[in-house]
């Protein structure tokens, strides 16, 4: 595969650490080159002569410019992230002078890379397939425990592992088919089509499962959008503040799709939501606003993974004009009740007795935060993640799935039908390459590898 | 002088590469337990076992939680920056992983480091004097090549060098006013006075020139302030952006100390200028306004370093009505005559010859820009940047050679009051004691080291 790729036999370049300035800045070389490269520029020993994983601390000049004060590593093809000889090169942390090295780098031969062409020449180099070389991107893209331990699970081989079982157990089957297609000639049904069958339904619901934790792999990876909807006045910011103010320190506002969205981030037990913020809206009173208002809350709501609903315990009337169309929605619907102090006080001054409707919460006073944090939670997420299982992240993994769960269907459609081995054996070929695309096993698309890749940080 | 430091025992860690993500980020710790704290976290091998300057693979585990893939870089006391043992551990570039590696070194007993820290105590090793160690901030901070080079130049111990000669010559020179102190009995003057004068002389005017260079310093360290000041409609915004487009690949804009003056930054040769860009003013039409500008234009000028006052060659009265204050600042002001070609066509027309006075550009057709860039050069700079030479960029050490000059002076004068040895000999210590807080060789105030290292990023 590797002659296919133009400039794969270059010395590649990139500043690998964050843009901006630092400390420390890292440069990085890849390619038959890199050693003599850094040498050209490296006063101080003679790095070719040196071991592999050793660090060398130098003066590195362009001619008669001096760059900068550095040290060297040096890893050496095929113990390194790439497979190929890897120079890295620490220097101060300053964007001009990262900017100057690689400068200087290229003068003495190398190019500079393209966005994740060291983690594709790791994957062509078959230091990790492209199950793993994907979740390079997701590691460092994580900002919650959840997506950085699924992305880890997946950057050391679990999913890869699982596609391994997968795929043996269809070779086991095909081999089973191949062995009745020998007899054929005899007119035999040589394998027990009844065990068969139950082979591939087996298949099919691990393939399912797979498939299906997708959407909570989204959801960790992408985080949970969470509407906070209700009437006016029913403490939407208050339970907004509430819920964000045991978090503060992880906490950023990130302007959202609409000027008037502001979404805010919270993690609950290392999985990211999202907050949806509609509630400044209430401050303009005229009803033409209030209208626009409610419109703009029922849009956030339809496209949320969940709708927080807040309703105020001391509202009479506990109408829920406005919110009809809310039941549509019911399934991924919390409503809590609010301002259940005030409400309790009543009651007592009344003389009657008696709880609120559950789950009820005092926003204001910080009652009953955690329990709605849990309700929602579990309603995005279920009882907990286990991150040492295999969740699918990746809309690219779906897909392929999606079309290994249709070829399983074929099989079995086709053993309904009495289908003969040979037939049966064309549809397992496609299966196991939908398998092998996911890994990059089977021979990928260059316009697939420019995708995957393309979506890396350069350095990577 | 370690023991004054509260926490100088303990082992610090930060993160040392820029904020945001990248492709790869690093952690750094130094102190006695480096090592130590970094194996509890690591599986793979044991790093005590590894020798200095090696690299190392491995999984980075807290408990039972996995942290990333990493790469741990082991330097032993005393061959590291900071003289301790020292632990880089080089993970993937996301700032939640970061955290997570810096959480669970703090868990295992390291500190944070507070900013500048790791160079702090790399001064207090005396891995480097406080002029190297300045100049690591100034390294990172450098934006062009002439502050690059100069902060580079102070920090591989240029002006430590300088320095030390100018001490030894001091010191010489107080063995022979010792030498006269020992013989002082006999009431003779051993040392003969006029040479001592000249060797003071000499010193004055090393010192003098030093702290002469602080100009040209501060210029190529914080960039020379250029204001394009002139009548409207004289073709400021356009010569502003002549100036520019040659070099648009290094421009940013800043927000100056106004709402309503834009700096723009040019590279010149290897410096930065700031052009303060008045221009936009002359939109305004009503007088008021216009007075607003020109008052606008008038204080930016007094404040630059230099001025470039655009004279239209087409304006038929050519006054300087509202621009007479400019003599004042004739030392530091450049005449500039534009719209050259336009006037060269109209002489033509009317069939007179001649050249428009010097210097002559055509703003819009890019004519004379470079001529001009280089006359705005020499006027800051000079001829060229001699960035071999010592050039003082730290108001620091120009305050302290302030203090050494006076000393000096009271020398000379002493000398020409024909004071005795006993008496210059206490001059002469406080010159070195001058001298001396500039590398920090004598005792530095605790204040003067954390206003130093207070402003250094964190990391470093």
């Amino acid at each position: 595969m590797p002659h296919l790729f133009a400039g794969w036999q270059d010395t590649i370049v990139a500043p690998a650490t964050a843009p901006g300035m630092g400390a420390i800045g890292i440069i990085r070389l890849s390619g038959a080159h890199s050693i003599a490269i850094a040498n050209a520029l490296f006063s101080g020993k003679n790095l070719p002569d040196q071991p592999s994983h050793t660090l060398h601390v130098g003066v590195l000049k362009n001619k008669e410019e001096l760059l900068d004060e550095v040290v060297v590593s040096i890893y050496r093809a095929p113990k390194s992230y790439t497979g190929e000889n890897v120079i890295e090169i620490s220097c101060h942390g300053s964007p001009y002078i990262l900017q100057r090295i690689v400068d200087a780098c290229i003068q003495q031969g190398a190019r500079l890379a393209h966005p994740g062409e060291f983690t594709q020449r790791a994957f062509l180099n078959g230091k990790m397939d492209l199950t793993q070389a994907e979740a390079v991107a997701d590691v460092i893209a994580s900002q919650s425990r959840a997506a950085q331990q699924t992305a880890l699970n997946q950057l050391r081989g679990g999913f890869s592992k699982d596609l391994k079982a997968l795929r043996d157990e269809l070779i086991h089957f095909a081999a089973l088919i191949e062995l009745e297609l020998d007899f054929s000639d005899e007119d035999v049904e040589f394998a027990d089509r009844t065990q068969l069958m139950n082979l591939v339904n087996q298949l099919y619901q691990k393939v399912k499962h797979l498939k299906e934790s997708f959407h909570l792999g989204n959801a960790i990876k992408n985080g949970v959008s969470v509407a906070i909807i209700g009437k006016p006045n029913a403490g939407k910011s208050t339970l907004l503040n509430a819920l964000l103010n045991e978090e503060r320190a992880i906490v950023s506002e990130i302007a959202g799709t609409t000027r008037d969205t502001i979404e805010e981030m919270l993690n609950i037990k290392g999985v990211m939501f999202r907050l949806i913020d509609t509630a400044g809206i209430r401050e303009h009173s005229t009803d033409r606003i209030e209208n626009l208002g409610i419109e703009r809350s029922r849009q956030n709501a339809t496209r949320a993974d969940i709708i927080v609903h807040v309703v105020d315990l001391l509202d009479e009337e506990k109408t829920s004009e406005g919110f009809g169309w809310l039941q549509e929605y019911s399934s991924k619907t919390i409503t809590v009740y609010n301002k259940c102090r005030a409400w309790q006080h009543r009651r007592k001054a009344e003389g009657s007795e008696g709880e609120p409707p559950a789950p009820f919460i005092d926003a204001k006073e910080g009652f009953g935060i955690n329990e709605l944090k849990e309700l929602v939670y579990q309603k995005a997420i279920g009882e907990s993640v286990n991150t040492e299982a295999t969740i699918i992240t990746n809309a690219r993994h779906d897909e392929a799935l999606g079309k290994v769960l249709e070829c399983l269907n074929d099989i079995k459609a086709g053993m309904d039908r009495h289908l003969t081995g040979d037939l049966l054996a064309l549809d397992i070929r496609r299966c196991l390459h939908y398998l092998g695309e996911i890994t990059g096993q089977v021979e990928t698309d260059r316009d697939i590898l420019g995708t995957i890749f393309g979506k890396f940080c350069i350095g990577k």
